[in-house]
């Protein structure tokens, strides 16, 4: 189980300017009521993933592809792709061990938006966060922001 | 590329009735538009199938999974999912190499249907095919008998 809370930033902050990047594109292939069937593809290879939750059941899997096929799939996500890099950066936290964040810098026709991703092992401890003054506006349970509806919709208004 | 045409038959034919068979089962994880997401669980193994097309791009990938994942990703076809029974035969074609047909026979719901694929390799030797006389009705271009719809719609009506 992956809990996740996630933060609108003004911009990558300047300590993390020159951390390692990762170049992340994400294609959404099916989108089917709570299912979704997304490839990915980034510095560790191409991944398939399907999620979905239904009746109580939730699954997320996660296959590994070949270069041939995650890049012939990859041209059925037209008009459903993001494009990001990402850095990683660790967080004190507060209570217990340190916090991983993600700052996922989006590209193309999402310039200019930067979203912080925290995880966290534990319901408790997600709820407990406290997130640094540079986290702006939370956007965890604002559904325009997941990356389905922007591959879908582009960027938020407002 | 696959030339398949479909043919309704009235039952097994006797001849085949002991015939080797194939247990399969197929369900759709998604469908969203063109594109439909499909497990197979077989004899063979199990295998997710995208199959899709988009303004010219006609895309076929099979990715083979293991039981595990197979198992997990079949709990999300529920309510949409054939049975069948597969038993394959050879067919003298009128021109050059036999061909092969698969006799599905469909339970659970759609018990009683019976159906006749025969694959072509080629375009022109599908549309010179002469069905057999024990070949009833034509199902090729009729979508309500498209495992995805038999799938979700269930038993076509007349």
């Amino acid at each position: 189980m992956e809990i996740e809370r996630k933060f609108l930033l003004n911009g990558v902050p300047p300590t993390m300017r020159f951390a390692r990047r990762e170049a992340i594109r994400q294609g959404y292939l099916a989108l089917d009521g709570d299912t979704e069937v997304r490839i990915r593809i980034g510095p560790e290879g191409a991944v398939l993933t399907i999620k979905a939750g239904r009746g109580g059941v939730r699954v997320e899997e996660e296959i590994r592809l070949d270069t041939r096929q995650a890049e012939a799939l990859w041209e059925l996500t037209d008009g459903r792709r993001v494009q990001k890099t990402r850095r990683r950066v660790r967080l004190a936290a507060t209570t217990g061990a340190d916090l991983q964040v993600e700052v996922d810098e989006y590209a193309g026709a999402l310039d200019g938006l930067v979203v912080a991703e925290v995880e966290f092992t534990d319901e408790a401890v997600a709820r407990a966060f406290h997130p640094p003054p540079w986290f702006g506006r939370e956007l965890t349970d604002d559904w325009r922001y997941a990356n389905r509806s922007l591959a879908s919709d582009g960027m938020p208004e407002g």
